[in-house]
């Protein structure tokens, strides 16, 4: 059969690694694909010197591969909305199959880009933009189609787990490891989308969507970072059994589904707590197969190459049967999605740590448990620390509890006057039912 | 689009798990599945009191289920080779597309299954064969199809594990856990195929077959069971800063496929060396992907029932489009496998752990490490146990090296007048690179 021709947009970390990979295994992964898989252009404008591309043709002008009429596969390496949106859309208007390596992409304009997708009987294929090289948006929607799933909860910011797990491993502050991460590359110069968890509120909105059936909502998720975890609280957890863990979490409920990214406490013996340094993983709780974990690297040039290229394959083993439309793009077909509301996150329910610095005297702690239970809130452990200070530190775990209650708490607690500042909140999950 | 129709012959476990998911999922599946799935006809020697067949036609001969022209997929749970291989051939020449949960079947038949189910224009798909409902078949066969697979390495049978973690865990002896293990149903009555690794070797059969491009050879397989070990090589490798595992280890070398089932000790701090009790995980190197780790139940009811579902719904996902061949059973194009040869156990190649017990005098630590030294063997760590006995044991780490080397070297040790019996020989794993 003749050769699948594949153009590639952007020749960066992700495009270098992806040219390298299709290269270096050419002969393997046409013995699975059926079809020899050939770059036949690339689009970037400049070069990427870990990436020989042995004469293959190059234009600045990326859309000149969205358009050329002997492709058939567009590979968007970008990044970013705006132009990688309109490059997805003239590819898909050309006929053009697409694989995507781009979250942002998909969590914002893929609900449009499917449509464009189904309108022109066209595969949008996006394995790498969750978790790496992971094949989880194939595990959930398809390895898992037999079950309703109850919730995931995933590590899918490696950069935010590397910072958590220095600061577990070696006592550092968050600045300082932050800092190091830098330096090592971890981290970008401008550590936003990772540190205050917008990239892995990406991630999760993608897989909500295909675990529970429901239009892509990321303006409908709840993000808050790991810029105020301390190195004091990271060493409380341990003290209580727990790890914090920045995780995406995503609950189907009575009401809606949840949708968060926020630190959490998990108990210490999880596997998902032993995830380390730049790694991610995925749990995802599935009402027949119960627990299952999908663990690897989240980043890095050719891990994610290993799910673009993923993507490819799949694209040509559906050409090689003319067949487009075999696995819907968002797990459900794009007509029975559904219209289950996204909970606000003051509608969650969850366990809470709470830390707080109350002035050391009699009747402090009694009218902060006083509180606690006038908002039918139970406790589910306390930890007074000595200390020869003026203020002594109280670490409170409780029950579940609504986000609106704990909010009203809070509120309550920081009104009294024998308590100096404000309280750290991290919510706390035993992922276990 | 009408009902695809369904037969399931087998009302076990597993046949009454996956009616039961099937009927109590079904809106969720048909979302996802674009089609309608309906149980049309049950085949089954006797009625399952867990599974409510709500009148759902019932027949004690399978093979009409087999020959039923109302039904387009065939589910095959009964298990054990004779009648379960007639049971398909029979359904594959009737035109009848083939799910099944049968390692057995598979590793031992498959190569003759796929032939005659390519000839037929019909799938077979077997995601619970392995690893329960953990989706690491189509994990390896579509998930990581960029990647040249360097190794695999999984716990994939659930006895053997809870057996070895409680052994770790409370200190117990072998023989006493497989007794509660079969009072609690974990264990069979004759847990031969659990315990001494037949079990694993089907299923590593399989996952070799699939990410190495080669045909089912569960005839060249190496198969070590865990009956052997001792409270004592526990406690001894934990020390050592390792666990013991059972695991199936299927590595690609220069000269090669190894292909082995043996316990193995693993450093402590891996993900592997944590799955404990009676989950399942499989750890997969690729050259693009680097190591990923997938983890579930590798048995149960609807944990097996959700890998078999998956496979039905991945079949009515292809039928809608016409689309028998997308993915090849093995992964590779069935025209397109290897004959890399199947390394035998003394070609392969990896570190050990010794345990033996010498006569407590001057000169026998020398003589012991002489031979290992003249062997080209170096040694990593040495414990030798203080007693108060005639006896001392001693243990030992070595580096890497040939099977038959160790072979050689465990015989001249043995000879020496001053070891008191068999040298205990555990093989040991770093799963680095």
């Amino acid at each position: 059969m003749k050769p699948v021709n594949v153009g590639i947009c952007g020749l960066g970390t992700v495009g270098g690694g992806t040219f390298n990979v299709l290269l270096r295994n050419a002969d393997e992964i046409a013995r699975r694909a059926g079809r020899q898989i050939i770059v036949q252009q690339i689009g970037a404008r400049r070069d990427n010197p870990a990436c020989n591309t042995h004469g293959t043709a190059i234009t600045r002008d990326i859309f000149e591969v969205a358009t050329n009429p002997d492709i058939d596969i567009v590979v968007e390496l970008i990044g970013g909305y705006d132009v990688a949106f309109k490059l997805v859309m003239t590819a898909i208007e050309n006929g053009k199959h697409v694989v995507t390596a781009n979250k942002a992409l998909i969590a914002v304009h893929g609900n449009e880009i499917f449509e464009a997708a189904q309108r022109n009987n066209v595969m949008v294929s996006y394995e790498a933009s969750v978790a790496g090289g992971i094949p989880v948006v194939k595990a959930i929607r398809e390895g898992l189609s037999a079950n309703s799933i109850n919730w995931l909860a995933g590590i899918i910011n490696g950069t935010g787990n590397f910072i958590l797990t220095e600061m577990r491993e070696k006592g550092r502050d968050f600045a300082d490891v932050l800092a190091e991460a830098q330096a090592l590359g971890y981290a970008e110069a401008d550590p936003t989308f990772d540190v205050e968890g917008i990239d892995a509120a990406h991630k999760l909105t993608i897989l909500a969507s295909i675990a529970f059936g429901i239009p892509l909502q990321f303006d409908k998720a709840y993000t808050e970072g790991i810029s105020k975890i301390t190195a004091e609280d990271v060493q409380y957890a341990e003290e209580l059994g727990y790890r914090i863990k920045h995780l995406g979490i995503s609950r189907r409920t009575e009401n809606g589904i949840e949708l968060r990214v926020h630190p959490t406490l998990i108990p210490e013996k999880m596997l998902l707590a032993n995830v380390n340094g730049v790694m991610n993983a995925v749990m995802v709780d599935g009402d027949a197969v119960g627990q299952t974990l999908y663990y690897g690297a989240g980043a890095g040039a050719e891990p994610t190459a290993s799910a673009v290229v993923a993507d490819i394959v799949d694209v040509v083993r559906n050409l090689a049967a003319e067949n487009e439309g075999r696995v819907p793009p968002l797990a459900f077909q794009q007509d029975e999605l559904s219209s289950t509301p996204v909970l606000p996150m003051t509608e969650t329910e969850t366990s809470y740590y709470l830390r707080l610095h109350a002035v050391e005297k009699p009747g402090v702690l009694a009218s902060i448990t006083k509180i606690l239970g006038d908002n039918g809130i139970n406790i589910e452990a306390i930890i007074q620390k000595e200390t020869a200070e003026y203020q002594v530190p109280v670490i409170l775990l409780t029950q579940r509890v609504k986000e609106q209650t704990m909010n009203d708490a809070i509120a309550a607690i920081e009104a009294l006057d024998d308590i100096i500042g404000q309280v750290t909140r991290i919510r706390v999950e035993q992922l276990q039912g």
